[in-house]
């Protein structure tokens, strides 16, 4: 059991995304990591590189192969990535000369890392929809109704409800046209071998890289981005904008949700030890957490394309050891603003608060 | 005299860059607030809000308007903005009842940052450019030569110099196709009054940004982006991108610059104060401390996107604390990246390198 | 199983430390959180507050509770907390009034982290020390040997290993010290109730507030630090520099093992998939990623400070996203620079570098 | 002029500090780097390494010294540090050989640093002294009076204005004993010479350091810090842990101050362009700009402790650019948070409030 967030066994009650989980565990990375070795063999092997029916047996073999975990976490432990190990133990179950030859680890990882990122991808999408149709019911209950503008955290002049639905909802359609520019950029094939220039792979390289391509469905490259961390660091900020949105909207809600105040209801909230009649806006103030998180570790990624040479080992595992909590943040903000949207039961200013005008 | 690096009176040696400055400059902002109040009275005249001949006089008057900065900076104190202090000025200079009405501060300084960007993005533009041609140049001639790659800091396999030099291009490339995503949604006029409601306006909002923005050179909006910072945080993330993929340029120049290692030769490097014979990579290493400051500062604009309500004093301050600094280091970053480029005598591996591989 | 590279089965290898792994432990903060609340009905009983046979009773039992998780996950997940669900589950096994009444979640939880605070403090000091043991024997085995000084990467003047090592190893001894000065700030009971004031206790508010500490061997406290977190970024910030000072060590390791500068042999390098001859200072890296990871973290326990009025749910909820994954990278970074020290099979010059000075 | 905030002609209104940006002026800054010169001519004299009469001719021309800023300006571009050139031109003015020989540019600018810093603690500290005086007035006018004790923003159980004040006023207490407890740490004098060793001193080096020290009024050292930077980060962590305890105030007061709410009444308050009768709360929110800022700034100050070996340009130089405005934003916040709590007419619930309960 695990001290973080994500994991713990009371705080993913609250913090978990089960469907961002599922993308991210470590099942569905070694089966990207496998389908990765698998393609290569078979492409490597239409290539001429390896001996062709070996190469298929090496990638049925691989597709099947079941990995000693602790084997793997020791070799992490030795090498800093888990490819060495993992390829061993490939060997032992196919031909070894039709598995790996001419790729590296980064190839291998971030290869599987962008077959996860497309599915983040889709997740993350789909659940902004469901949050811009959740928006648009709000705006047809409420839009109407009077609120106060409040400019500096005071009262301005009256405005409605659906003028500040839309500044929860409009980002969020930026985000979305934001998400299919950027996925081009980052839905590509990672191959590059030993220092990311293809050599092992003679003039085959290209031909190569679009087969293994093809058969993950990402797009091709013609040269290895394993020192070019731009595409990632973009992909995480552009998680950050997303949270970010969300985080302005649980930050309203929260405002809103204030006695004195009171210009939303809202149902399912959480109460307290102490105070058991208490309306907390739990969900509003995760929001704002999760916003917040990601804005500190968007800074990690940026600082991670200060990508020594061919590959930095340290700038290569800070992606890591950051990059999957904010896809996990991410989701479980999606996730949130969803449950929050729903249990809005009254927006709009209350009729005592006309007086503040 | 200032205690910033950019304004120091030495250390602008080192980090100031005159372009940048010029674009920040107070001076220009002023004009670029005049500009928005001239073409506001304008565009208020035109749509019957405001008398037309009052609205001309006053966008005349606006236009060539001297105004005391002092009194400026006596009312940014006290109110947090310069704009109704600026307002009160012109207003002394023209017809009153023609000036700002149904407008707000946030529309004049926000209309007046991107006004700034634009002339920032091509600026930038223009530089990586300059610096992608620099680094054609560097492959035409040195790109057949070999070179050690490196991965962990350690010899991998032989590689070209080429095959660095376009691990520093690549990106910079992507950066360009970024940018012109980002443009239209940055360069977009702000308008919205008290609320960002566009009440003040009527039925007449819509036609008035576009006018206003017509006459600025900027895209219209139909709703006030006041709250929703998500474009500004994405420009404060492009630049840091852009100062990232450089960073990773300088710090592999300093890597290759190391004694026993000599795979790059460079001009104009700086003396010591203690050892009047070494060549310190001073430009390269400036590479990495501006990326990694920008690394920093994008956390603020990201936390920024938590914007209260109709507009958040505390949160829109911070942009102004940091984008304007990121701008410099960016610009910095690209001219400096251009010397450095223009200072590489050779690059390549030693003869006597060969032995490490 | 989880993504984050502490629980990943194989990136655990890597990045998990055990000794931390089990402070930071659910079982433990369990143990820490039933602690408190046994300690609380031992304290109210003796001061009057519930009846006295009925707080023995309450304290035997809830020491010796079995408790549902997955009850615990779910009250999370609707209160923000799990203290609630918690008091729910002890008052099914004991006298309902002898239990928790007067304390808030927050006390439960902050003390349980002081708790685990404790022992962290005692590990790393540990750690601290076998390090600086490990430098001294290098210093007296290395110390005299010849070293080139290199400032921004460039050979200056000739030094001793002993030079380079110092500069490993005063800060640390400097980190002890302020270690012992943090201790007192943060080893402190936490109890305030629901608003913070302690009102529900009465006169007997400080009494009981020193006899939990005294039961938990916590330093009283005469005022709740619900809503005062500086203690605790204080001590996020002491992580942060202890990771920072091996940072240092850990990149000086990494330059001093590249090919063509040799300044140090390592043993138990790490290989790589793709050239098995590799020697990869997989450590020396790894200090660099902790040190840059907790670098950024410590941002957002900075921000946690802005902690609205008597208890924010945002502020809170953010600490327990970063510190303890703060606490696992400086425990991890203790752990690594021990290996690493302990790999070091020579450092210093080697005689063809002389040339360089 | 400026573009950044400090310096900006209408921005430093609200952002500026005049007492820190006398203590933080390059004239100052300039006259604690003669300080250093001429104390380390005199030293060296003293100790017999430079002629004793040269060293004292040397000594007073560099007091009186004019410098030529444009060249160091010049100097700094080519070399990173202004020290080279500042030199050569304090060269024209006395005896060569007996300035700065054995001394390091990084000697005479963290030196200089130190003494500005010792400035900075007397000026913060003795504003915390001001803001905590501040702070009991306000507890002795309204301390008794009822205030609504709020948990995630929600109303809880009453407490007192004296509890809300007590979480304000708490927090600067322990900053002004941490200070005391950093103070020895970061006031030390910083000697070390081209490679940190003060190997050109010769066995005269600490009584050198010694007599520098104390001609600064600094603490004597032993060895460099050149490249140990967790005493400077430290100080760093501690102006943010300063205004992250003011920033939490300042969301409080905002909070405080919305209507509906109406727990507190200020004079002075701000105005809009838009609505002339607005009250805005622009102290309180922008104390809350500057504790984000400085929880974002010390981020980098982390960073810049992975210093490459005696001395990393790129680390060095990202302390520039960053310490300087947490200084500024710092005192900034001390300013400002007295002026706030000068302007407090009433705090406490409104008798309307009570229905919250």
């Amino acid at each position: 059991m695990s001290a973080t967030v994500f994991d713990n066994p009371w705080l993913k009650g609250l913090f978990a995304d089960p469907d961002m989980a599922a993308i991210l565990s470590p099942e569905r990375s070694l089966t990207h990591m496998l389908a990765f070795e698998a393609a290569w063999s078979r492409a490597c092997g239409k290539a001429g590189l390896f001996d062709a029916a070996e190469a298929e047996a090496a990638a049925q073999a691989i597709t099947g192969a079941h990995i000693d975990l602790d084997d793997l976490a020791e070799g992490t432990a030795q090498d800093g990535v888990p490819v060495p190990r993992l390829v061993r133990q490939l060997k032992q179950h196919a031909p070894a000369t039709a598995i790996h030859r001419g790729a590296t680890s980064q190839d291998v990882m971030d290869t599987a890392l962008v077959l996860a990122l497309r599915d983040v991808s889709d997740l993350v999408a789909s659940r902004l929809d469901t949050i811009c149709g959740l928006l648009d019911d709000l705006d047809e209950r409420f839009g109407a109704a009077p609120l106060i503008g409040r400019t500096r955290m005071q009262a301005a002049t009256q405005i409605t409800v659906h003028d500040r639905l839309l500044t929860w909802r409009t980002p969020l359609e930026g985000h979305k046209t934001r998400l299919a520019e950027i996925r081009p950029r980052v839905e590509r094939v990672q191959i590059g071998g030993a220092s990311g220039d293809r050599l092992a792979l003679g003039p085959q390289g290209d031909a190569i890289a679009a087969d293994v391509a093809a058969a993950l469905g990402l797009f091709p490259t013609t040269k290895a981005w394993h020192a070019m961390r731009e595409g990632i660091a973009e992909y995480a900020t552009w998680l950050s904008l997303v949270s970010g949105s969300l985080g302005k909207l649980g930050q309203d809600v929260a405002l809103m949700a204030q006695q004195g105040i009171e210009e939303i209801a809202l149902s399912g909230t959480g109460g307290s030890s102490a105070m058991p009649h208490k309306q907390n806006p739990v969900a509003a103030e995760l929001l704002v957490t999760l916003a917040r998180f990601n804005a500190v570790q968007v800074s990690a990624m940026h600082h991670a394309m200060i990508h020594e040479q061919e590959r930095s080992g340290a700038a290569w595992s800070l992606e890591w050891m950051v990059l999957p909590q904010m896809l996990m943040a991410t989701a479980r903000a999606t996730g949130v603003a969803t449950k929050l949207c729903q249990s809005i039961d009254r927006i709009g200013a209350p009729p005592t608060a006309q007086r503040h005008l």
